[in-house]
């Protein structure tokens, strides 16, 4: 528990230890032992720390940093559409949460029992106040949304108005390509009308991951708990009423997504230091002056609104330092050596892809915030790439079974049938040979003529109406994506 | 539960449901019964509703706003100070806690355990992460500060700046004074070196309510935990830690100060809505001209950074709308009618002291501007003036045993003995004629040549070096304050 306490002061920043424990390089390579792999870097990066209770972790500002900055811009967002946040108790008691039982069914064997209080048991256990993702082994934060309208036109538009601020979090915070799209009847929110969903997914394991949702819930609710309001006429009416939610695990997928074997590697937008400047001193060099220019240059990018910090403890080497802060993910590292003192400029080195970059102190703040810019698109754009060269047409039973092999994220024309949503039992069952399969839960959403689809058929060539169902060879009703998932 | 849902939906802007079940007036009167008047106006004024679990309540979004506005403020602060957030795990093992045995003997008994998971029991029970101020039965948002430095220099000097912060909040914020000071050592935080301070007073019920600390926690924990750093000479050192908090008792506190037999009284820096304005149409008036005026005057409000909106819902009367946003403490009503319509103005009626003002239209954004930061100002100087009046200097046990019986809050010369520490039990016991107090737990904090303990030693006439304890006729150490507190 010590290290756990030392990590907590080392949060403060005006403090000089460095966790030499840390290790500078990862045991595990992510293309050969992805799971490993990631538990390493999540740790060595300093987002997180493990904890004494399976589920729970620690984390650390590293990573709270990142989630704060999704929450300022998402929170920004919803107060322009005139939502409101409040607070809800943590626990709650057991007649309530026996009267959403249905709803409840799902996740009731994880949820959390307060049956102590003190030395005494208590007359009534209460819980942990739960919701549909929410089990107890596994502690996340999480934004959560829950408005009601007077009709479902304003109910539907807001769902998708949503959606679109999800896919900006992914897409233009951490730099993740998402699909848009629609679950299926069998994957939707239980007891709600419809799920949208960004889907995103990590080509290393050729798994997709349910990115964030966006829930029409209908008048299910309103029905159940009489949630009523006086409309225009001054009649009573039910509510139309949507649910909405993304959590930490946005920060999971980014890691997932861009690190590699040297660690994480952060897209500018959220990174808490954008650029790290490291004085590279040598024996008989101007080593104050180089360290007046190193602070000078954090001085000039802070004044330009830039997030940049220098490593000055003496404790470490440069090349220390430069494994240290790769391993950390800062997009841009700069260094300034006897060389570039005496021209008057500092080398730059894009984490990313590693190229280096002379640039003349006169031209620094415009070029570091290029060079920014620069890096969080391109980071976008590879894992695009990445991405799109996983996505599969498949039109017959044997290639969705090859594609799905070959780690492939699988776009189908599919008949909709019920039959089919749940796929994964039909797999083991009346396939042997896909036993590999039939534990796993597949992920499907359909799109219905979003771009991506459309996109797909005009590289098909062919349309829709004249399309048949990968699996059951009907005639097929929508595009649907499919693949394994978490 | 149908009611909690309800609300839980209206929270939403767009939704045009007002309750009617609000009702329009207290039953209780704030100098009259002070507790049931708290209880009705948390409830009516829509700041919290009630909770089927003892303890617990729900923050509704014209409670939760006003933490936000403070959560903006202190974060922006603390980050300036280049301290970092992260989060902890809900739970800890039962294991860590017992590590911490003496730290948390106090609220051992009201620890929450968790035993069940669904229906399987755990094989170790874990706890609720508790705090020195966590106990099960009270559930609040608070904000938790640890930091660590290389010195006792830097640490002695952020425990007064996070100190300044807190007053900040509670007078610049929520116009509520308060008094810095240190506590005693019987009543500092335990296993800490010191603890700081802000003290409100609620004049009606003559109670000190501790409003936020910060505690110099010396290098116990450090010692305890191991929590080291190698400092310049690259020797292992020990750090030295500080910890702070305040909490949504900062809001209680607000509105019991300014609260009034009307409702709540929003102090404007904190209101979600600074302004409301009602229509108030007439038979034969030009009702849309109203309507279109209403609606200018908020976009005009708006567009100047003020926080106004206009109540069009049709399904009340004028006269009940200005109730219900009284009720909510709304700084400033706008009300517009046909008069004033017909001469280009409107009547603002402050909330703070019922004044009415006719502004012409072009006159509005500035006259509105600065009716507010009048009303945040005349709130904390009203709020000063009652509190002052309550203060008592006194110089002998009678006079104190007379002012405590008068709800005062008490300043007095101390000779700081430790006998005095436990002064509850020692009134119990050795004054009989002090039963009414014997357990009441009383609040002391010592000031040490603060602005305040200055002043009244002026006013005194006299300096410290002559002065006897109030209770034990020795020479006074120190002039302190005393009262009852919550």
């Amino acid at each position: 528990m010590a290290g756990k306490e030392a990590n907590t002061a080392s949060s403060k920043g005006k403090k000089k230890e460095v966790k030499k424990e840390t290790g500078l390089g990862l045991s595990f390579k992510k293309d050969e032992n992805f799971g490993e792999w990631y538990s390493e870097v999540v740790v060595h990066g300093e987002m997180i720390e493990y904890y004494d209770i399976s589920g729970c972790y620690i984390l650390r500002p590293w990573a709270m940093s990142i989630w704060e900055v999704m929450q300022t811009f998402f929170d920004a967002e919803i107060k322009k559409m005139k939502i409101k946040n409040c607070y809800f108790p943590l626990f709650v008691s057991s007649g309530v949460l026996e009267r959403e039982k249905d709803h409840i069914e799902g996740f009731a064997p994880e949820v959390a029992w307060v049956t102590k209080s003190g030395e005494s048991e208590l007359e009534m256990p209460i819980a942990i106040r739960p919701t549909s993702e929410t089990v107890m082994s596994r502690e996340f934060l999480w934004q959560e949304g829950h408005t009601s309208f007077a009709t479902k036109e304003e109910a539907d538009a807001e769902v998708l108005d949503i959606l679109e601020l999800y896919r900006r979090i992914y897409e233009e915070f951490l730099a993740v390509p998402v699909i848009k799209g629609k679950k299926s009847e069998h994957e939707k929110f239980a007891g709600g009308l419809y799920t949208t969903t960004v889907e995103a997914f990590v080509p290393n394991t050729g798994r997709g991951v349910q990115g964030a949702t966006s829930h029409c819930l209908g008048q299910n609710f309103a029905k159940m708990f009489e949630i009523n309001f006086e409309n225009e006429k001054g009649e009573k009416a039910m509510v139309w009423q949507n649910s909405w939610a993304y959590t930490t695990r946005t920060i999971g997928v980014m890691i997932m997504v861009h690190g590699d074997d040297k660690g994480l590697v952060l897209p500018p937008k959220v990174a808490s230091i954008q650029v790290i400047v490291i004085p590279v001193p040598y024996k008989d060099a101007d080593t104050k002056g180089i360290f007046d220019a190193c602070a000078a240059t954090v001085k000039s990018l802070n004044e330009s609104g830039i997030r940049a910090e220098a490593d000055f403890s003496d404790n470490y080497s440069p090349g220390w330092k430069y494994s240290h802060w790769e391993m950390k993910g800062v997009p841009l590292r700069i260094e300034i050596g006897p060389k570039d003192y005496a021209k008057n400029q500092v080398r730059a080195v894009r984490r990313d892809n590693a190229t280096k970059h002379d640039i003349p102190m006169a031209d620094l703040v415009e070029r570091v915030k290029d060079m920014l810019d620069n890096i969080q698109q391109s980071l976008f754009d590879v894992a695009k790439q990445k991405r799109d060269a996983c996505i599969q047409v498949v039109h017959t039973w044997e290639e969705f079974v090859e594609a799905l092999s070959q780690k492939k994220m699988i776009l189908a024309p599919w008949c909709d049938d019920e039959f089919f949503c749940t796929i994964g039992e039909y797999l083991g069952e009346c396939k042997g040979q896909l036993r590999n399969y039939d534990r796993t839960r597949i992920v499907k959403l359909y799109l219905n003529l979003s771009k991506v689809c459309y996109k797909s058929l005009q590289l098909e060539g062919r349309f829709l109406f004249c399309t048949l169902c990968f699996a059951s060879g009907k005639p097929a009703k929508k595009w649907t994506y499919w693949g394994r998932s978490y």
